[in-house]
Parts: C-alpha cells; sequence; structure tokens
C-alpha cells in the first residue's frame, strides 16, 4: 500500500488493516490469532508450505526470504510488517522498510542476531554481559581463550538458536576441533557465567514510547530448549527493578516498537543477586506465553499493539503460574491435560512431531499470588 | 471424510482434524479462533463472501445453505460440523448428518429455532415458561388472546431474533392488523411475564454426558438486543441451582453435545426468586463473551471440546465482570477502550457499522469476586 516515508514512520493501523507477518511458525500463527480478535487481517510470509500460521488466515505467500518481488508484492498487500524471529536477513528487512513500515525496526534485528554487535550494545551500556571475545580465526580465537579462559563457549555470532551452533570447550586444546565444527563462521568466545538461575523479561514499547512490563519468569532449560516458566520468578524487588530499568534502557536505545525479551542470569552474592544479560529477542518469546492465561492484555496482543501503533495494554497478572513446553510426542497427552482443572491448554497445530519439536504448551494457574 | 453410522456417533477429532462451522459471523469466528488455540483446523460454511469468520481460516465454502452439492462437498471436506446459528435449515441439517458428525444433534436445532416446539418442550417437563398458545389464522388468534390476554407479543414461530418478527399487543383491537404484518406466518402469542431481570445460564455437555456450567450472567438489553451482562448475576443460591436443573435436564433429554445458553425471565416473590425459561440457544452466546476474559477455559474453547469429543475444561471464575456490546458506531471507541486498564476488547473485523450492528465487546474485569 501507499509508502511516504515521513508519515509512515508514525503509521496507525485500524481495525480492518492488514498486519503483514515474516515466520509462519507457533509465535507468527498466535501473533496472527491476536490481531483477529483485535479486528486485525493478516497475511503470513514464510517459504514452508506447511507452516502452522498458514491455518489462520486466508492470507499467505509462500517464497524465500530473499526473494525481493515476491518481498515487495507482500509489502505492498499488507499495512504494516512485523516478524516472529529475530533471523530475518538484513537485506529483507531493507527491502520491506523501503515500502512499508517494519515494527520492530530493522536496527533491532541487527543487534540481535548478531551476537558481538548485542553483548557490544550491552558493553557500551556497562550494563552486564558474559565475558566475551571476537573468533574470525584460529588466531583470534586462541587470543580469546587467552582472555576469556574454560571453561567457556564457542558461538557462531549469527543464526544460533536452541543450542545450535555452540561448542563449549574445558580446554584450549578442544579449539581447533571446535573452530572447524563451526566451519569458519564468524563467532565470539563466551566466558561461563556462575549463574543460579535463568530469568527472563518481556515488556512492550508502544509508538509512543510507552512501556510495559510483564512479570519476570525463571525459566529451565533442557537441551538448551526452554522446558518451563515459573511466573513470578522470585526475586528482591531491587533486582527487578534492575532487570527493568536494563529494558528500558534496550527498549528506548533502539527506537523499539514491539514486544521484546531480555534473558537474564542471576548470579547470587549472599541475600542479593547480581544481573547479567545472557541475550535478547525483538519479538513475542516464549517465556511469555503465560500472559495469555492470566493477563488481561498477553504478550500476543500486546505485540500487535505496538506494532499496529495502538495504546499498550494491561500487563497485570494476580496469579502464580506455570507454562510447560509441550516437545515432540509429548503434545499427545493432550486429552490428559484437557482433563486438568485450571489448565489452559495451547497446540500448534504442527504435523509432525519430531523430538524436541515445540508443539504446544501449557499453562498451570497455581492459585492466587502469593506474595 | 469417511461416514459410519455405528462410529461417528463417538467419534472424536484430534489435532490436526479439520471442524467444520455452518455460518461466518462473529460466533463463528470466534469458534475458529478457539479451535485453532486446539490445534483443529476450521472451515467456514457460509453465503455471504464477506463474512467476518472467513479471516481466520484458509478454508471456506460461499454457497446457500440450501445447496446439497456444495454441503455434500463441505461435509466431506471436513471431520465434524458445528453451527453458529440455531435457524440451520432442517433440511440442511438432514444432510449433513447424512454424512457426517453434526454436533448439536438436528433435534437440538428443531427445538430451537421453533417457538411453538421449545416451549412445549419445556411445559412437557413441567418448566416454567410464558403463558403462550399456537396462533395459525385469525381465529386461532382470537382464541389465544382470549385465552391469554393482553398485553401480549404475536411472535413467528420461526426465524425471530433480536425482536424481529414480533408484535406486540396492548388490546385485542391490535390483533388483525399484527397478524397481517407477520404475513401469515405461523405464530404463537406469548403472555407477558412479569420480571425484575433477565439473566442467562451458559453451559456444556460433553459427548461422554459430563456438564459444565459457567456463572450465571444477568443481562440488559435495549431495543431488543444484547446490551450488557452482568456477571454473575445477584441471585440466591437456590436460584442457581434451580437454574442448573432446568439447563442439565435441558441437555440431557436433547442429548446435546456443545455449548447450549438458557435465558431465562427472574420473577420477584418477596425474598426469593421464580425462574420462567424466556427461550434456549444451541449455541456460545453472546451473554458468555466475558468467559474469554477470565475462564481458563472460554465457552468457544469449551464449545469447539465438546464437539469434537474432549474433555470440557475448567469453567471457574474468580472475577465479577461487566460485558458490554459494541453496537454500529460505538466500536469507533476502540482507542480509548484499548486505554483501559483491566479491561479485554475484542472486535469483530466487520467492514461495515450498521446501526445496531454487533461490531466487537468488551469485558471489564471488575476485581476479585465479591461474594
Amino acid at each position: 500500500m501507499g509508502h511516504d516515508a515521513v508519515t509512515d514512520r508514525q503509521r496507525k493501523l485500524a481495525p480492518g488493516d492488514i498486519l503483514g507477518i515474516l515466520g509462519g511458525g507457533q509465535l507468527g500463527r498466535m501473533i496472527a490469532l491476536a490481531a483477529a480478535r483485535l479486528g486485525l487481517r493478516t497475511h503470513i510470509y514464510c517459504p514452508d508450505p506447511a507452516s502452522p500460521a498458514f491455518d489462520v488466515t486466508p492470507n499467505r505467500t509462500i517464497a524465500a526470504y530473499d526473494d525481493a518481488s515476491a518481498l515487495a508484492a507482500f509489502a505492498d498487500a499488507v499495512d504494516a510488517v512485523t516478524f516472529e524471529f529475530e533471523n530475518v536477513p538484513a537485506r529483507t528487512a531493507e527491502i520491506l522498510e523501503a515500502c512499508t513500515v517494519l515494527r520492530p525496526n530493522a536496527r533491532a534485528l541487527a543487534v540481535s542476531q548478531d551476537r558481538l554487535l548485542e553483548k557490544t550494545f550491552f558493553r557500551d551500556r556497562a550494563i552486564p554481559t558474559a565475558p566475551y571475545a571476537a573468533v574470525d580465526d584460529e588466531q583470534s580465537l586462541a587470543e580469546a581463550l587467552r582472555m576469556i579462559g574454560t571453561p567457556s563457549i564457542l558461538k557462531t555470532r549469527t543464526l544460533g538458536y536452541d543450542g545450535k551452533g555452540q561448542r563449549r570447550l574445558d580446554d584450549a586444546g578442544d579449539a581447533s576441533q571446535a573452530w572447524s565444527e563451526l566451519a569458519g563462521a564468524p563467532a565470539i568466545l563466551e566466558g561461563f557465567v556462575p549463574f543460579a538461575r535463568e530469568v527472563s523479561l518481556v515488556m512492550a514499547r508502544g509508538l509512543d514510547g510507552d512501556i510495559a512490563f510483564y512479570d519476570m519468569a525463571e525459566n529451565r532449560h533442557e537441551n538448551h530448549i526452554l522446558r518451563q516458566s515459573l511466573v513470578p520468578a522470585a526475586l528482591p524487588d531491587a533486582t527487578v527493578a534492575e532487570a527493568r530499568e536494563i529494558g528500558r534502557r534496550t527498549l528506548t536505545d533502539l527506537d523499539y516498537v514491539g514486544v521484546l525479551a531480555v534473558e537474564l542470569f542471576v548470579v547470587e552474592r549472599g541475600a542479593a543477586c547480581d544481573l547479567v544479560v545472557n541475550e535478547i529477542a525483538p519479538r513475542v518469546h516464549n517465556s511469555g506465553h503465560w500472559t495469555e492465561a492470566v493477563c488481561p492484555v498477553s504478550q500476543f496482543e500486546q505485540h500487535v499493539r505496538a506494532v499496529c501503533g495502538w495504546p499498550l495494554g494491561s500487563t497485570s497478572s494476580q496469579h502464580d503460574v506455570d507454562m510447560r513446553n509441550l516437545l515432540g510426542t509429548e503434545a499427545e497427552t493432550w486429552q490428559t491435560l484437557a482433563r486438568e482443572p485450571g489448565t489452559v491448554m495451547h497446540l500448534y497445530g504442527k504435523a509432525e512431531a519430531r523430538p524436541g519439536r515445540k508443539m504446544g504448551h501449557i499453562t498451570r494457574i497455581l492459585g492466587p499470588r502469593s506474595s
């Protein structure tokens, strides 16, 4: 639809308008369902014809993310574009920003999809991260190892998720093999953080600059995949305030519009806690799925509100909750889970239950907030 | 898909299966959104190409409800069929029941779409209704008037909703004109019930015979259109128990599967209340829209669970709520409503805001349950 850089910056969508979504997985699907509840139409763009998000809208584009003419036609068919994953190629974002509104913006994508830029973003703001050094070849890996030591983790700068593109180094002697396994991709070496727990903060910033925070989640992973989120995370008020300040600076400095998650390590220091940023995700986040069960406005609706230029909504919750992912064949227990009182079930409609694949999630409402 | 009357009676759908929905209005749309959250696919059948439910699924049939070949193809493309409105023609239900699973069943449709059958269903069970008599011509109208008196309401037996097909008689002299205005359609004359309030009970029965009740709503109408539902209705426990017993008998005696609403008049008798059945709706109901805001399982998901043969889910709520319909241009206040804390907004994506048209609804969460 029409493009005018001056007015686009403030473009607001109205009910009936079409929100374009890059990515057809469960996150795109849940964004589309939330948009529908606000009277918005959606259009899903995804290369995979079997995308679960295609089942919840009549408007789809099946094309590669680097297909410039498909992207242009998509941009023309929608009123704004958002995405469900941070690995949107820079060129894709550029094409879309040239002819429609892309929210969150390309800078947020660039920072969050490259571990070196991401860590540097936080170091520049004196926000604690794991110790790290850039690795571009075996020589810089050796230097990084001298600086960071072992145990440490060699990670590709881009395209890693759920533990992919990572090699643990327990000894400097592991370096050469790890480097060759990553096939020469630009990388960083990260030092280990002696964390007691992993937590996350899901929040949103509106087009008007308003910011809203959800309760923080404590997250448990298995094989690098999120298994469970307990909400609210047991954290001192001062630590929550510190996390929110980190979140607020991130959102503001990126001129961010939409939902963003910050994953943090909690390092215990006596009765106090130190926070160390692990990474950010410029999108709705698995550790925020519980919001649909107990918040007036879920993270999915909040994201839609933000990227459409609507006011942000209520994030308050009065319940303790326990969200668990249903991985692989676990989703086959749906008949049992459906019988549980106080459990909200969400299945993604994926045809094939591959091991570790996220097939759905449940949120158990544990009772009124204890604290 | 395959049809076998013996096994169909117990047919259960699994995630990935397709639920067919007759009717493409907001109720069909909300049923489809709830089905999507359970991993089910949907297929909407509606004659109107501008149906709002078409925006939330890729599978649609645009055809008349009496198009036998379109119905057969639809039945063949889905695993079960449900509906969003009670005026499904008997012949349509018959065609569908002959080649797939129709839930709720054709008998529930027949009883609820004909005011005479409906009233008789309750009279046969000694459940109070308004006094009534069948009217087939001017002579039977005169007899009915002698029996029922005035004021009374002449209503067509079928196809009336939101006040359509009704004429109030304040005097026997109004009879002839009222009868001619209804154009000779079979009718009933209903006596006035001196009710203090209107309430409704939304509930569900599963394929296994389980029954689940939501909190009762007190409903306010304007121009015969639902304006507001306050939940829970202020009713003595004994009255709620009586309503549930009426509901239980209705569900059981109709061998009903799905969500059903009973609308009741409350007649005050000192400190006690008498209940009089107004009508039933064999479907999700406007006075149950609040359930999406505060219940683990909304009426829409509950209906999907029931008609798919799944276990019923939690209907509990710990909040007082106030649901209001957004009629006509009221939906244009969405920007203001979106800012209200503790308000859950739902817009239907309808293009044209005709006066009195249901464009959306909001549920205000008033706070923890007071009683």
